[in-house]
């Protein structure tokens, strides 16, 4: 998505530690507008697919998935990080490894809200080793429902996250595929 | 809102220990076309007001922040609970507490995403105790920013969050506010 990537290179700050900083329009300040625009994108690239639910996890991805899900007329459900007791037991859970934050944490999402039938599209707003979507498709497949694809808005195509991710056989969608990036060049982005 | 009040008492669960569990449209599933609802009713209330951005604090917040900000054609900006390796140090920061989890958070906002000049309306999905709101006030005022007023999905009448922030004289508005609720008779509300 050429507006995407021009967005990228006007906005984003590429830091030393293989750190892209996009939070002026994505995940810190979100430029609705202009989300509303790679809503859209995504809308375009899965219509076909009958998607019943769009699956995020919080926090980042959660505005993108609302503003995409409109389009589809569908709800989002969001993968929580932690335990509240506001959650019941009924729950799925994963391990995911954040590459960001050096951690890692349990991920759940209540059995009620993903059923067998259901079409779910993966929404998020980075890819890069892959740990999140792969936790997001793992709490797919444990409820039996069908994983119809992932949007993602960035991902770094340098990590392998992508390549093991579309190698199982999971559609994944990215709207900005960056090759390689510095502080010195920005970011250059894969088109293929 | 009357369509919002028969939706917390169609899918709302009233928990031991004054928990309101919405997690059926709102802060785990999020029933977008519904919210959407809701988004244009914010505008409604504070179209008039000049708003430049609207002010959430994750998670839970982003998603109908977002629905919103469309109507205003304004982006979002939301306060994060932890310091992350990808925000510099050039932050404003409070600590808020937190009702449901029992515990606080140091929650900040990069400085540049709030000007003196911005007209900032915050919204969050509950006000009880009112300390995401008092954070939010303090993050804005910091910035040297005017707080236009507080756009609430559902209000804990019967704490007083609210009336401590209205005393201040910062206008909240809350669709739905619970005068009491209990597991035997769910919600009863609030109009005047």
């Amino acid at each position: 998505m050429k507006e995407l990537e021009e967005k990228i290179n006007a906005e984003g700050i590429v830091a030393e530690g293989n750190i892209l900083k996009v939070s002026s329009f994505l995940n810190h300040k979100i430029d609705v507008p202009f989300m509303n625009e790679v809503g859209k994108e995504f809308y375009r690239l899965f219509q076909n697919d009958r998607v019943t639910k769009i699956l995020t996890i919080e926090a980042s991805g959660i505005g993108i998935a609302c503003l995409t899900a409109q389009y589809f007329n569908v709800p989002v459900v969001f993968a929580k990080k932690s335990k509240s007791k506001n959650l019941t037991d009924d729950v799925y859970a994963t391990e995911i490894a954040s590459f960001t934050h050096k951690n890692t944490n349990q991920v759940i999402v209540e059995k009620r809200f993903i059923q067998p039938e259901d079409r779910i599209l993966i929404i998020d707003d980075f890819l890069a080793k892959g740990n999140a979507l792969k936790g997001l498709i793992q709490l797919t497949q444990d409820a039996g429902a069908t994983v119809v694809g992932a949007g993602i808005v960035i991902e770094k195509a340098y990590q392998d996250g992508g390549k093991l991710i579309r190698d199982t056989g999971v559609r994944v969608e990215s709207l900005a595929r960056i090759a390689s990036m510095s502080p010195e060049t920005g970011c250059v982005f894969l088109h293929d």
